[in-house]
């Protein structure tokens, strides 16, 4: 099937490279995933994937179909370099701050989006992909102040202000569980069934310890191997404390910052759910942003500001 | 080389066999290391190890020798488990809790001691092999009241009245060091040579941060990846970084209990002089005792304390 389009959005991630096709109505025409995520491939290796990925796609007549891309394939070790830019700043200066990759196909322009850094005392940041979101939320929420959370492997939190990215801080959440659940000691309490029945007790036992002593989390973390070996504690208990101890830790880190205000969670729903109950106990309400319309929103916000 | 001893003190820890031969005036006849730790042993394996390294090994005419263990060849997954003592509780009472495994060489008489936890709501800990070393420093130094400091892959903390250990606490600090170096994206940040002279800069920053905000370490993780993007920070000071952060973020988290006194840190003198540097910062003194000489004295004293 060809699928005639007006441009091509990216979002070319470490772990995939998710691509979109709008028409000039601004509507998705097609919708495209492939696994050639930036932690797979050698420098050389970017425009084929690209190719492959898009190879059934038609553009306008005369002239090339651009491809607007997001995320890790700017990273030192991804296609071509794009530099940050600096915090506090105006996301829609993203685009002037793009590069442009050599393609050997003709028929596709590509533009890699930069990503956002932060240079402060004790506060070196980066983001990659998530500042695209940002600016995606700020296009789908005009005049949308505060503080966005952003779940995930590394979660980011940022302070937004219209389309301001006024300082944002990283959370190496989802990570530490995985490499916890993964190469710890604690791996012998979190070999099982991880979903069944008990999670949800354990997270809520998690996420209050969390939230009420932050600061314990290096000690916490062994109450998972301890439970298990004197209290019985199954493994769907301790994969739920271990995910509600992570999530309550660093909420409960950013308890002033985060305010009284709603608060945007852009990711998936599952996670988003997790960081919304833990948010809830401090009676701060939160509401789901997707985080596929967030970053679509962001890529078309990107091109309209260029213009 | 035959040697003639009155007792055989072992420690079987996770990674390492160790054994000394004690003759009938308490000194030391000889001293054996062997790499089969309990985590390379299946349980049928552990009689054949100590058989193989105490081979050369006379005891006393007529009797067999007593070979007296602390450690994980207690544990579940070790040689024979030996239930733990409940905390708060008096650790003379350490060889009333031991078990005896069968031995098939009728030369030994092996004694596993048991391990001690605590069951608190929120607080269930265990800890096997530092009961003795706590033992034994209420040995060398009668009297000592206070908080006691074992760094390490779990790093413990114990309230020590006398022989009587009232509460203690496990940071997974070593550990984690470990796995976010070897795991998480953080590896590429310390992907090369980790002892140069950076580190102790790093050491010094990520100290003062930990011990300042304990309640951030999931936030100042990723510190370490973007100082090495944006600052250019190398491998040792990254790593450096890493390891103070850690450590101040486990100090800075008990400060509270610690209080003011000053802190024995049994373990190595590499790593407790990493805890002296983040201690002295906080103003509390601390001395180095080595942990041969604690397990030593601890199983010498837990024999004692039966008879």
């Amino acid at each position: 099937m060809n699928s005639s389009v007006d441009w091509v959005a990216v979002d070319w991630g470490t772990s995939n490279l998710r691509a979109w096709g709008i028409d000039d109505t601004g509507g998705i025409a097609f919708a495209k995933t492939s696994p050639n995520g930036m932690g797979k491939l050698a420098r050389e290796q970017f425009a084929g994937a690209l190719t492959e990925l898009l190879a059934d796609v038609e553009g306008p007549a005369g002239r090339p179909i651009s491809v607007l891309i997001c995320g890790m394939a700017g990273a030192r070790q991804g296609w071509l370099e794009a530099p940050y830019l600096q915090a506090p700043t105006d996301l829609r200066a993203l685009l002037d701050g793009a590069v442009h990759p050599e393609m050997p196909d003709a028929r596709f322009r590509p533009t890699i989006l930069p990503g956002v850094c932060q240079k402060m005392a004790g506060s070196d940041n980066v983001m990659r992909g998530e500042e695209t979101q940002l600016l995606g939320l700020a296009a789908l929420n005009p005049g949308f102040s505060g503080v966005v959370c952003m779940p995930g492997t590394h979660s980011k939190w940022a302070q937004l202000s219209g389309t301001h990215i006024e300082r944002f801080a990283t959370a190496m959440t989802g990570e530490l569980f995985e490499v916890l659940r993964t190469h710890s000691v604690l791996r012998h309490s979190l070999d099982g069934d991880l979903e069944g029945p008990g999670r949800g007790e354990g997270f809520a036992v998690g996420v209050q310890a969390g939230l009420d002593h932050p600061e314990r989390l290096l000690g916490e973390l062994f109450e998972v191997r301890a439970g298990s070996l004197l209290s019985g504690r199954q493994p769907d208990w301790c994969a739920g404390y271990l995910s509600g101890l992570l999530i309550g830790s660093e909420i409960g880190a950013n308890r002033v910052w985060i305010g009284d205000a709603e608060v945007p969670l852009i990711g998936s729903a599952a996670l988003c759910g997790l960081y919304g109950q833990a948010l809830d106990r401090i009676g701060v309400r939160s509401r789901l942003v997707d985080a596929t319309e967030a970053v679509l929103a962001g890529l078309k916000a990107a091109r309209q500001f260029s213009n």
